[in-house]
Protein backbone atom coordinates (compact mmCIF):
# COMPACT_ATOMS: atom_id res chain seq x y z
CA UNK A 1 0.00 0.00 0.00
CA UNK A 2 1.48 3.53 -0.86
CA UNK A 3 1.45 5.91 1.58
CA UNK A 4 1.06 9.53 1.87
CA UNK A 5 3.07 11.47 3.77
CA UNK A 6 1.61 14.52 4.91
CA UNK A 7 3.82 17.13 4.26
CA UNK A 8 4.60 20.55 6.01
CA UNK A 9 0.99 21.98 7.12
CA UNK A 10 -0.17 25.13 8.69
CA UNK A 11 -3.71 25.25 9.70
CA UNK A 12 -4.73 28.67 11.10
CA UNK A 13 -1.38 29.87 11.22
CA UNK A 14 -0.26 27.03 13.16
CA UNK A 15 1.35 23.81 12.46
CA UNK A 16 -1.34 20.98 12.67
CA UNK A 17 -2.05 18.35 10.17
CA UNK A 18 -5.77 17.25 11.12
CA UNK A 19 -8.81 18.80 10.80
CA UNK A 20 -12.05 18.91 12.97
CA UNK A 21 -14.22 16.32 11.01
CA UNK A 22 -17.06 19.16 11.30
CA UNK A 23 -15.02 21.48 8.82
CA UNK A 24 -17.33 21.96 6.77
CA UNK A 25 -14.64 21.76 3.82
CA UNK A 26 -15.14 17.78 4.58
CA UNK A 27 -18.78 18.12 5.19
CA UNK A 28 -20.15 19.61 1.56
CA UNK A 29 -16.87 21.09 -0.28
CA UNK A 30 -17.44 24.54 1.20
CA UNK A 31 -14.58 26.05 0.15
CA UNK A 32 -11.38 27.14 -2.07
CA UNK A 33 -8.44 26.43 -2.95
CA UNK A 34 -5.23 27.94 -4.63
CA UNK A 35 -2.25 25.53 -5.96
CA UNK A 36 1.28 27.97 -6.20
CA UNK A 37 4.43 27.30 -7.92
CA UNK A 38 7.33 28.11 -5.64
CA UNK A 39 10.45 29.31 -7.39
CA UNK A 40 12.99 30.17 -4.96
CA UNK A 41 10.89 30.36 -2.34
CA UNK A 42 8.37 33.20 -3.97
CA UNK A 43 5.13 32.53 -5.50
CA UNK A 44 4.49 32.44 -8.80
CA UNK A 45 1.70 34.88 -10.73
CA UNK A 46 1.13 35.41 -7.21
CA UNK A 47 -1.33 38.88 -7.63
CA UNK A 48 -3.94 36.68 -9.97
CA UNK A 49 -3.74 34.01 -7.01
CA UNK A 50 -4.36 36.32 -4.65
CA UNK A 51 -6.91 38.46 -6.64
CA UNK A 52 -8.87 34.80 -8.11
CA UNK A 53 -9.07 33.49 -3.98
CA UNK A 54 -10.68 37.26 -3.17
CA UNK A 55 -13.17 36.95 -5.72
CA UNK A 56 -13.79 33.11 -5.14
CA UNK A 57 -14.76 34.02 -1.53
CA UNK A 58 -16.97 36.54 -2.27
CA UNK A 59 -18.97 34.47 -4.78
CA UNK A 60 -19.50 31.95 -1.88
CA UNK A 61 -19.74 34.39 0.80
CA UNK A 62 -16.55 33.01 2.71
CA UNK A 63 -15.19 36.30 4.81
CA UNK A 64 -11.98 35.98 4.36
CA UNK A 65 -9.32 38.29 4.87
CA UNK A 66 -6.82 38.06 2.07
CA UNK A 67 -4.20 40.31 3.75
CA UNK A 68 -4.01 37.48 6.50
CA UNK A 69 -3.60 34.80 3.93
CA UNK A 70 -0.74 36.33 2.04
CA UNK A 71 1.01 37.29 5.25
CA UNK A 72 0.76 33.55 6.36
CA UNK A 73 1.69 32.38 2.94
CA UNK A 74 4.61 34.30 3.23
CA UNK A 75 5.34 33.17 7.16
CA UNK A 76 5.23 29.85 6.15
CA UNK A 77 7.57 29.92 3.01
CA UNK A 78 10.11 31.30 4.88
CA UNK A 79 9.53 28.56 7.57
CA UNK A 80 9.90 25.43 5.48
CA UNK A 81 13.11 26.82 3.34
CA UNK A 82 11.79 25.11 -0.31
CA UNK A 83 13.17 26.67 -3.22
CA UNK A 84 11.34 24.99 -5.26
CA UNK A 85 7.89 23.24 -4.68
CA UNK A 86 3.86 23.41 -4.78
CA UNK A 87 1.91 25.01 -2.17
CA UNK A 88 -1.85 24.48 -2.20
CA UNK A 89 -3.66 26.46 0.01
CA UNK A 90 -7.21 25.74 1.12
CA UNK A 91 -9.88 27.65 2.88
CA UNK A 92 -12.95 26.58 3.58
CA UNK A 93 -16.14 28.11 5.28
CA UNK A 94 -14.74 26.65 8.47
CA UNK A 95 -16.44 24.11 10.84
CA UNK A 96 -20.11 24.27 11.59
CA UNK A 97 -23.16 22.12 12.57
CA UNK A 98 -24.98 19.71 10.78
CA UNK A 99 -26.82 21.12 7.65
CA UNK A 100 -26.29 22.94 4.45
CA UNK A 101 -27.19 26.46 5.86
CA UNK A 102 -24.16 28.06 6.34
CA UNK A 103 -25.03 31.09 8.92
CA UNK A 104 -23.40 31.62 11.99
CA UNK A 105 -20.07 29.87 10.22
CA UNK A 106 -17.91 33.35 10.20
CA UNK A 107 -14.19 31.57 11.00
CA UNK A 108 -13.07 30.55 7.65
CA UNK A 109 -10.16 27.53 7.71
CA UNK A 110 -7.09 28.00 6.35
CA UNK A 111 -5.04 25.06 5.39
CA UNK A 112 -1.17 25.53 3.66
CA UNK A 113 0.57 22.99 2.81
CA UNK A 114 4.06 21.77 0.84
CA UNK A 115 4.72 19.23 -1.89
CA UNK A 116 7.12 18.45 -4.20
CA UNK A 117 7.26 19.41 -7.61
CA UNK A 118 6.20 16.78 -9.91
CA UNK A 119 8.51 14.06 -11.21
CA UNK A 120 8.34 12.96 -15.09
CA UNK A 121 10.69 11.39 -17.36
CA UNK A 122 10.06 13.68 -19.89
CA UNK A 123 9.20 17.28 -19.90
CA UNK A 124 6.17 18.30 -21.61
CA UNK A 125 6.60 22.05 -21.67
CA UNK A 126 9.83 20.64 -23.71
CA UNK A 127 8.69 17.75 -25.54
CA UNK A 128 5.77 18.25 -25.97
CA UNK A 129 2.02 16.35 -24.54
CA UNK A 130 0.12 13.51 -25.30
CA UNK A 131 -3.64 14.35 -24.62
CA UNK A 132 -6.72 12.12 -24.40
CA UNK A 133 -10.39 13.09 -24.88
CA UNK A 134 -12.57 12.06 -21.75
CA UNK A 135 -15.76 10.47 -21.70
CA UNK A 136 -16.86 12.75 -18.65
CA UNK A 137 -18.74 15.54 -19.44
CA UNK A 138 -19.49 18.77 -17.34
CA UNK A 139 -22.68 20.20 -16.89
CA UNK A 140 -23.49 24.12 -16.65
CA UNK A 141 -23.35 25.26 -12.34
CA UNK A 142 -23.62 28.26 -10.83
CA UNK A 143 -20.12 27.60 -9.68
CA UNK A 144 -18.68 28.26 -12.60
CA UNK A 145 -15.04 29.80 -13.15
CA UNK A 146 -14.43 28.87 -9.35
CA UNK A 147 -11.87 27.02 -8.44
CA UNK A 148 -13.78 25.38 -5.42
CA UNK A 149 -13.56 22.18 -3.67
CA UNK A 150 -16.23 20.47 -5.34
CA UNK A 151 -14.08 18.50 -7.99
CA UNK A 152 -15.73 15.16 -8.12
CA UNK A 153 -16.01 15.56 -12.41
CA UNK A 154 -12.04 15.92 -12.04
CA UNK A 155 -11.27 13.07 -10.31
CA UNK A 156 -13.84 10.93 -12.58
CA UNK A 157 -12.08 12.56 -15.48
CA UNK A 158 -8.48 12.11 -14.30
CA UNK A 159 -9.30 8.28 -13.71
CA UNK A 160 -10.78 7.91 -16.98
CA UNK A 161 -6.81 6.91 -17.86
CA UNK A 162 -3.55 5.50 -16.15
CA UNK A 163 0.10 4.70 -17.17
CA UNK A 164 2.36 7.21 -18.94
CA UNK A 165 0.34 6.82 -22.23
CA UNK A 166 -1.76 10.68 -21.81
CA UNK A 167 0.11 13.50 -20.07
CA UNK A 168 -3.68 15.01 -19.56
CA UNK A 169 -7.23 14.63 -20.55
CA UNK A 170 -9.40 17.37 -22.11
CA UNK A 171 -13.29 17.73 -21.07
CA UNK A 172 -15.78 19.00 -22.83
CA UNK A 173 -19.53 19.87 -21.83
CA UNK A 174 -22.85 18.11 -22.47
CA UNK A 175 -23.26 19.89 -25.70
CA UNK A 176 -19.46 18.98 -27.04
CA UNK A 177 -18.18 22.51 -26.48
CA UNK A 178 -14.44 22.51 -25.51
CA UNK A 179 -14.07 23.64 -21.79
CA UNK A 180 -10.78 22.53 -19.95
CA UNK A 181 -8.25 19.63 -19.16
CA UNK A 182 -8.63 17.96 -16.03
CA UNK A 183 -5.80 20.25 -14.41
CA UNK A 184 -5.03 23.09 -16.66
CA UNK A 185 -7.07 25.27 -19.22
CA UNK A 186 -7.21 24.80 -23.40
CA UNK A 187 -5.77 27.34 -25.69
CA UNK A 188 -5.59 26.92 -29.76
CA UNK A 189 -4.22 28.95 -32.39
CA UNK A 190 -5.99 29.60 -35.63
CA UNK A 191 -4.24 29.49 -39.06
CA UNK A 192 -4.45 33.05 -39.31
CA UNK A 193 -2.35 33.58 -35.38
CA UNK A 194 -5.75 34.49 -33.24
CA UNK A 195 -5.55 32.63 -29.61
CA UNK A 196 -8.94 30.75 -28.70
CA UNK A 197 -10.08 29.55 -25.04
CA UNK A 198 -13.27 28.26 -24.32
CA UNK A 199 -15.82 30.70 -22.24
CA UNK A 200 -15.73 29.64 -18.93
CA UNK A 201 -18.89 31.22 -17.98
CA UNK A 202 -21.03 28.08 -17.61
CA UNK A 203 -18.50 25.66 -16.52
CA UNK A 204 -14.61 25.04 -15.77
CA UNK A 205 -12.12 26.38 -13.64
CA UNK A 206 -10.81 29.92 -14.77
CA UNK A 207 -7.23 29.15 -14.29
CA UNK A 208 -4.75 31.69 -13.09
CA UNK A 209 -2.18 31.50 -15.99
CA UNK A 210 -4.83 31.23 -18.69
CA UNK A 211 -5.76 34.46 -16.73
CA UNK A 212 -2.24 35.65 -17.18
CA UNK A 213 -1.47 35.21 -21.09
CA UNK A 214 -5.16 36.63 -21.74
CA UNK A 215 -4.03 39.65 -19.54
CA UNK A 216 -0.47 39.21 -21.52
CA UNK A 217 -2.00 39.04 -25.00
CA UNK A 218 -1.74 42.57 -25.73
CA UNK A 219 1.99 42.62 -25.21
CA UNK A 220 2.73 39.52 -26.92
CA UNK A 221 0.93 41.05 -30.21
CA UNK A 222 -1.62 38.35 -30.03
CA UNK A 223 -5.33 39.02 -30.47
CA UNK A 224 -7.15 36.47 -28.09
CA UNK A 225 -11.01 35.18 -28.38
CA UNK A 226 -13.20 33.73 -25.60
CA UNK A 227 -16.00 31.39 -27.04
CA UNK A 228 -18.07 28.34 -27.34
CA UNK A 229 -16.02 25.45 -29.59
CA UNK A 230 -17.02 22.64 -30.34
CA UNK A 231 -14.56 19.58 -29.87
CA UNK A 232 -15.06 18.92 -33.55
CA UNK A 233 -12.90 22.04 -34.33
CA UNK A 234 -10.12 20.68 -33.10
CA UNK A 235 -10.12 17.71 -36.63
CA UNK A 236 -10.09 20.79 -38.14
CA UNK A 237 -7.42 22.41 -40.71
CA UNK A 238 -8.28 25.99 -39.01
CA UNK A 239 -6.78 25.04 -35.97
CA UNK A 240 -2.61 24.81 -35.99
CA UNK A 241 -1.04 24.56 -32.65
CA UNK A 242 -2.94 23.79 -29.23
CA UNK A 243 -1.54 24.08 -26.02
CA UNK A 244 -2.77 23.36 -22.16
CA UNK A 245 -1.38 25.67 -19.28
CA UNK A 246 -1.53 25.97 -15.68
CA UNK A 247 0.47 27.79 -12.98
CA UNK A 248 2.27 25.11 -11.77
CA UNK A 249 3.29 23.55 -15.36
CA UNK A 250 2.91 27.00 -17.08
CA UNK A 251 2.59 25.70 -20.96
CA UNK A 252 2.34 22.19 -22.30
CA UNK A 253 2.12 22.06 -26.60
CA UNK A 254 -0.32 19.38 -27.20
CA UNK A 255 1.59 17.38 -29.91
CA UNK A 256 -1.31 14.60 -29.85
CA UNK A 257 -4.83 14.26 -29.34
CA UNK A 258 -7.19 11.84 -30.47
CA UNK A 259 -6.46 11.37 -34.38
CA UNK A 260 -4.39 14.63 -34.22
CA UNK A 261 -0.77 15.47 -34.02
CA UNK A 262 -0.14 18.89 -33.97
CA UNK A 263 4.42 20.55 -34.30
CA UNK A 264 5.19 22.88 -31.60
CA UNK A 265 4.51 26.12 -32.83
CA UNK A 266 5.77 29.28 -33.05
CA UNK A 267 2.69 31.47 -31.18
CA UNK A 268 3.15 28.35 -28.33
CA UNK A 269 6.53 28.78 -28.08
CA UNK A 270 6.58 32.50 -27.77
CA UNK A 271 3.64 32.33 -24.59
CA UNK A 272 5.60 29.32 -23.34
CA UNK A 273 8.59 30.95 -23.42
CA UNK A 274 7.26 34.44 -22.28
CA UNK A 275 5.77 32.27 -18.90
CA UNK A 276 9.48 30.72 -18.50
CA UNK A 277 10.91 34.08 -18.53
CA UNK A 278 8.29 35.47 -15.84
CA UNK A 279 9.42 32.21 -14.01
CA UNK A 280 12.88 33.50 -14.24
CA UNK A 281 12.65 36.62 -12.85
CA UNK A 282 12.02 35.01 -9.57
CA UNK A 283 15.26 33.22 -9.32
CA UNK A 284 17.16 36.78 -9.22
CA UNK B 1 -19.33 33.24 18.42
CA UNK B 2 -21.20 30.20 17.94
CA UNK B 3 -19.22 27.10 19.11
CA UNK B 4 -20.18 23.98 17.45
CA UNK B 5 -19.36 20.97 19.64
CA UNK B 6 -17.96 18.13 18.29
CA UNK B 7 -20.46 14.74 18.85
CA UNK B 8 -19.27 11.74 19.64
CA UNK B 9 -17.21 10.35 16.26
CA UNK B 10 -15.72 7.70 15.01
CA UNK B 11 -13.09 7.45 12.56
CA UNK B 12 -12.63 4.26 11.02
CA UNK B 13 -13.74 2.38 13.89
CA UNK B 14 -12.25 4.15 16.62
CA UNK B 15 -13.37 7.59 18.60
CA UNK B 16 -11.55 10.46 16.96
CA UNK B 17 -12.72 13.71 15.29
CA UNK B 18 -9.87 14.95 13.65
CA UNK B 19 -9.11 13.86 10.16
CA UNK B 20 -5.66 14.16 8.03
CA UNK B 21 -5.57 17.33 5.89
CA UNK B 22 -4.29 14.87 3.26
CA UNK B 23 -8.06 13.33 2.83
CA UNK B 24 -9.66 13.48 -0.50
CA UNK B 25 -12.83 14.27 1.35
CA UNK B 26 -11.32 17.68 1.76
CA UNK B 27 -9.47 18.14 -0.83
CA UNK B 28 -12.14 17.03 -3.63
CA UNK B 29 -15.47 16.41 -1.82
CA UNK B 30 -14.22 12.64 -3.31
CA UNK B 31 -16.54 11.07 -1.63
CA UNK B 32 -20.30 10.18 -0.23
CA UNK B 33 -22.41 10.54 2.54
CA UNK B 34 -25.68 9.29 4.26
CA UNK B 35 -27.96 11.00 6.85
CA UNK B 36 -29.96 8.50 9.16
CA UNK B 37 -32.77 8.74 11.63
CA UNK B 38 -32.32 7.35 14.63
CA UNK B 39 -35.34 5.68 16.38
CA UNK B 40 -35.16 3.79 19.98
CA UNK B 41 -31.39 3.33 18.71
CA UNK B 42 -31.35 1.84 15.51
CA UNK B 43 -31.64 3.64 11.91
CA UNK B 44 -34.91 4.10 10.12
CA UNK B 45 -34.80 3.45 6.76
CA UNK B 46 -31.35 1.36 6.70
CA UNK B 47 -31.70 -1.25 3.86
CA UNK B 48 -32.15 1.52 1.53
CA UNK B 49 -29.52 3.43 3.06
CA UNK B 50 -26.84 0.73 2.48
CA UNK B 51 -27.68 0.12 -1.05
CA UNK B 52 -27.58 3.75 -1.93
CA UNK B 53 -24.12 4.17 -0.02
CA UNK B 54 -22.48 0.98 -2.21
CA UNK B 55 -24.27 1.97 -5.43
CA UNK B 56 -22.72 5.24 -4.78
CA UNK B 57 -19.04 3.93 -4.28
CA UNK B 58 -19.37 1.53 -6.99
CA UNK B 59 -20.22 4.82 -9.61
CA UNK B 60 -17.14 6.26 -7.86
CA UNK B 61 -14.64 3.62 -7.36
CA UNK B 62 -14.65 3.39 -3.92
CA UNK B 63 -14.10 0.22 -2.39
CA UNK B 64 -15.91 -0.05 0.27
CA UNK B 65 -16.51 -2.81 2.48
CA UNK B 66 -20.27 -2.22 3.43
CA UNK B 67 -20.64 -4.89 5.17
CA UNK B 68 -17.81 -3.52 7.83
CA UNK B 69 -19.68 -0.11 7.68
CA UNK B 70 -22.78 -1.77 8.52
CA UNK B 71 -21.89 -3.91 11.81
CA UNK B 72 -19.55 -0.42 12.55
CA UNK B 73 -22.63 1.64 12.47
CA UNK B 74 -24.40 -0.93 15.36
CA UNK B 75 -21.38 -0.89 17.72
CA UNK B 76 -21.50 3.01 17.25
CA UNK B 77 -25.07 3.06 18.34
CA UNK B 78 -24.70 0.69 20.69
CA UNK B 79 -22.05 3.08 22.17
CA UNK B 80 -23.63 6.00 22.00
CA UNK B 81 -26.74 4.80 23.55
CA UNK B 82 -28.86 7.56 22.08
CA UNK B 83 -32.47 6.28 21.25
CA UNK B 84 -33.22 9.42 19.43
CA UNK B 85 -30.93 10.97 17.02
CA UNK B 86 -29.48 11.50 13.60
CA UNK B 87 -26.21 9.39 12.60
CA UNK B 88 -24.14 11.53 9.81
CA UNK B 89 -21.89 8.54 7.70
CA UNK B 90 -19.44 10.19 5.86
CA UNK B 91 -16.99 7.86 3.16
CA UNK B 92 -14.26 9.58 1.57
CA UNK B 93 -11.67 7.96 -0.85
CA UNK B 94 -9.24 8.35 2.23
CA UNK B 95 -6.26 10.18 2.49
CA UNK B 96 -4.51 10.78 -0.84
CA UNK B 97 -1.11 12.93 -2.81
CA UNK B 98 -1.72 16.17 -4.26
CA UNK B 99 -3.35 15.92 -7.78
CA UNK B 100 -6.98 14.43 -8.79
CA UNK B 101 -5.41 11.08 -9.98
CA UNK B 102 -7.48 8.72 -7.00
CA UNK B 103 -4.88 6.00 -7.99
CA UNK B 104 -3.66 4.40 -5.21
CA UNK B 105 -6.07 5.41 -2.91
CA UNK B 106 -7.39 2.20 -2.03
CA UNK B 107 -8.22 2.77 1.89
CA UNK B 108 -11.35 4.88 2.28
CA UNK B 109 -11.83 6.34 5.47
CA UNK B 110 -15.22 6.01 7.33
CA UNK B 111 -16.50 8.72 9.70
CA UNK B 112 -19.52 8.49 12.01
CA UNK B 113 -21.24 11.12 14.00
CA UNK B 114 -23.94 11.57 16.39
CA UNK B 115 -26.44 14.15 16.22
CA UNK B 116 -29.04 15.88 17.60
CA UNK B 117 -32.57 16.11 15.73
CA UNK B 118 -33.61 19.43 14.83
CA UNK B 119 -35.54 21.59 16.88
CA UNK B 120 -38.34 23.34 15.54
CA UNK B 121 -41.01 25.35 17.39
CA UNK B 122 -44.31 23.98 15.04
CA UNK B 123 -43.54 20.83 12.92
CA UNK B 124 -44.16 21.12 9.51
CA UNK B 125 -44.74 17.86 9.34
CA UNK B 126 -48.63 18.23 11.42
CA UNK B 127 -48.88 22.10 10.11
CA UNK B 128 -47.72 22.01 7.07
CA UNK B 129 -44.25 23.85 5.41
CA UNK B 130 -43.92 26.78 3.70
CA UNK B 131 -41.52 26.45 0.92
CA UNK B 132 -39.64 29.26 -1.04
CA UNK B 133 -38.60 29.05 -4.62
CA UNK B 134 -34.93 29.07 -4.44
CA UNK B 135 -32.74 31.23 -7.55
CA UNK B 136 -29.91 28.35 -7.68
CA UNK B 137 -30.38 26.63 -10.36
CA UNK B 138 -28.72 23.59 -11.43
CA UNK B 139 -27.16 21.70 -13.73
CA UNK B 140 -26.68 18.33 -15.49
CA UNK B 141 -24.41 16.66 -14.05
CA UNK B 142 -22.38 13.40 -14.55
CA UNK B 143 -22.61 12.80 -10.81
CA UNK B 144 -26.59 13.24 -11.03
CA UNK B 145 -28.57 11.01 -8.36
CA UNK B 146 -25.21 10.04 -5.65
CA UNK B 147 -24.93 11.91 -2.84
CA UNK B 148 -21.87 12.97 -2.85
CA UNK B 149 -19.95 15.49 -0.77
CA UNK B 150 -19.99 18.10 -3.09
CA UNK B 151 -22.55 20.11 -2.17
CA UNK B 152 -22.07 23.88 -2.80
CA UNK B 153 -24.63 24.03 -4.74
CA UNK B 154 -27.46 23.39 -2.15
CA UNK B 155 -24.84 25.43 0.38
CA UNK B 156 -25.55 28.47 -1.68
CA UNK B 157 -29.44 27.55 -2.02
CA UNK B 158 -29.69 27.03 1.72
CA UNK B 159 -28.07 30.20 1.82
CA UNK B 160 -30.86 32.29 -0.08
CA UNK B 161 -33.14 32.58 3.11
CA UNK B 162 -32.81 33.26 6.84
CA UNK B 163 -35.01 33.26 9.71
CA UNK B 164 -38.16 30.84 10.30
CA UNK B 165 -40.37 32.49 7.58
CA UNK B 166 -39.56 29.77 5.31
CA UNK B 167 -38.91 25.98 6.14
CA UNK B 168 -37.65 25.00 2.89
CA UNK B 169 -35.92 26.07 -0.72
CA UNK B 170 -36.72 24.05 -3.93
CA UNK B 171 -34.44 24.39 -6.59
CA UNK B 172 -35.03 23.83 -10.34
CA UNK B 173 -32.66 22.96 -13.09
CA UNK B 174 -31.69 25.79 -16.32
CA UNK B 175 -33.99 25.12 -17.87
CA UNK B 176 -36.92 25.66 -15.66
CA UNK B 177 -37.70 21.77 -14.53
CA UNK B 178 -38.46 21.08 -10.78
CA UNK B 179 -35.74 19.34 -9.31
CA UNK B 180 -35.81 19.39 -5.38
CA UNK B 181 -35.51 21.06 -2.50
CA UNK B 182 -32.53 22.01 -0.64
CA UNK B 183 -32.37 18.77 1.77
CA UNK B 184 -35.34 16.88 0.70
CA UNK B 185 -37.19 15.56 -2.34
CA UNK B 186 -40.42 16.99 -4.72
CA UNK B 187 -43.80 15.14 -4.75
CA UNK B 188 -46.86 16.20 -6.35
CA UNK B 189 -50.21 14.76 -6.52
CA UNK B 190 -52.25 15.53 -9.68
CA UNK B 191 -56.41 16.23 -9.77
CA UNK B 192 -56.60 12.68 -10.72
CA UNK B 193 -54.75 11.13 -7.80
CA UNK B 194 -51.33 10.30 -9.30
CA UNK B 195 -48.03 11.54 -7.86
CA UNK B 196 -45.25 12.56 -9.92
CA UNK B 197 -41.61 13.51 -8.94
CA UNK B 198 -39.17 15.12 -10.93
CA UNK B 199 -36.68 12.65 -13.00
CA UNK B 200 -33.06 12.95 -10.96
CA UNK B 201 -31.21 11.01 -13.94
CA UNK B 202 -29.90 14.50 -15.06
CA UNK B 203 -29.30 16.08 -11.51
CA UNK B 204 -30.30 15.92 -7.94
CA UNK B 205 -30.12 13.73 -5.34
CA UNK B 206 -32.15 10.78 -5.58
CA UNK B 207 -33.23 10.57 -1.52
CA UNK B 208 -33.52 7.42 0.06
CA UNK B 209 -37.41 8.51 1.48
CA UNK B 210 -38.28 9.18 -1.97
CA UNK B 211 -36.92 6.12 -3.23
CA UNK B 212 -39.32 4.29 -0.11
CA UNK B 213 -42.01 6.08 -1.36
CA UNK B 214 -41.92 5.01 -5.04
CA UNK B 215 -40.88 1.54 -3.94
CA UNK B 216 -44.18 1.41 -1.27
CA UNK B 217 -46.42 3.42 -3.74
CA UNK B 218 -48.20 0.11 -5.23
CA UNK B 219 -49.09 -0.85 -1.51
CA UNK B 220 -50.78 2.57 -0.97
CA UNK B 221 -52.87 2.43 -3.98
CA UNK B 222 -51.19 5.15 -5.95
CA UNK B 223 -49.82 5.06 -9.06
CA UNK B 224 -46.49 7.26 -9.42
CA UNK B 225 -44.69 8.80 -12.82
CA UNK B 226 -41.32 10.24 -12.99
CA UNK B 227 -40.63 12.63 -15.21
CA UNK B 228 -39.39 16.62 -16.33
CA UNK B 229 -41.62 18.88 -14.94
CA UNK B 230 -41.94 22.36 -15.62
CA UNK B 231 -41.90 24.74 -12.41
CA UNK B 232 -45.02 26.82 -13.86
CA UNK B 233 -46.97 23.14 -13.25
CA UNK B 234 -47.01 24.14 -9.56
CA UNK B 235 -49.08 27.03 -10.27
CA UNK B 236 -52.02 24.82 -12.39
CA UNK B 237 -55.01 23.53 -10.81
CA UNK B 238 -53.68 20.53 -11.92
CA UNK B 239 -51.50 19.82 -8.78
CA UNK B 240 -53.81 19.39 -5.90
CA UNK B 241 -51.10 18.65 -2.92
CA UNK B 242 -47.24 19.05 -2.68
CA UNK B 243 -45.07 17.55 -0.52
CA UNK B 244 -41.66 17.19 0.73
CA UNK B 245 -39.82 14.15 2.06
CA UNK B 246 -36.10 13.33 3.12
CA UNK B 247 -35.41 10.34 5.73
CA UNK B 248 -34.92 12.46 8.97
CA UNK B 249 -38.14 14.65 8.22
CA UNK B 250 -39.94 11.50 6.85
CA UNK B 251 -43.28 13.80 4.94
CA UNK B 252 -43.48 17.31 4.88
CA UNK B 253 -46.85 18.48 3.35
CA UNK B 254 -46.14 22.08 1.53
CA UNK B 255 -49.28 24.42 2.66
CA UNK B 256 -47.63 27.56 0.62
CA UNK B 257 -45.29 28.06 -2.31
CA UNK B 258 -44.52 31.20 -3.84
CA UNK B 259 -48.09 32.74 -4.46
CA UNK B 260 -49.66 29.02 -4.26
CA UNK B 261 -51.55 27.85 -0.92
CA UNK B 262 -52.55 24.10 -0.47
CA UNK B 263 -54.34 22.22 2.27
CA UNK B 264 -52.77 19.13 3.68
CA UNK B 265 -54.48 16.72 1.25
CA UNK B 266 -55.47 13.22 2.04
CA UNK B 267 -52.51 11.43 -0.45
CA UNK B 268 -50.27 13.38 1.52
CA UNK B 269 -51.49 12.65 5.12
CA UNK B 270 -52.21 8.44 3.89
CA UNK B 271 -48.47 8.98 2.25
CA UNK B 272 -46.77 10.49 5.77
CA UNK B 273 -49.02 8.65 8.16
CA UNK B 274 -47.71 5.67 6.39
CA UNK B 275 -44.20 6.49 7.09
CA UNK B 276 -45.05 7.41 10.47
CA UNK B 277 -46.15 3.96 11.38
CA UNK B 278 -42.47 2.88 9.66
CA UNK B 279 -40.88 4.60 11.81
CA UNK B 280 -43.20 4.06 15.28
CA UNK B 281 -41.89 0.12 13.79
CA UNK B 282 -38.60 0.87 15.47
CA UNK B 283 -40.01 1.76 18.65
CA UNK B 284 -41.61 -1.70 19.39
Amino acid sequence: MPEFPITPVWINGQPNNRLPVNDRGLAYGDGVFETLRIVSGQPFLARLHWQRLQQSCERLAIPLDIELVIDEVSRFLQQCQAPNAILKLIVTRGSGGRGYNPEDCQNPTRCLSLHPLPQRKTNPAICGARVTPCQLQLGRSALAGIKHLNRLEQVLARSEWQGANWDEGVVCDFDGYLIEGTMSNLFMVTRDGRLLTPDLSRCGVAGVCRAFILEQADSLGLITKTGFYPATLLDSAEITEVFLCNSVNAVWPVIEYAEQLWPIGPVTIRIRDYLLKELKKLEE
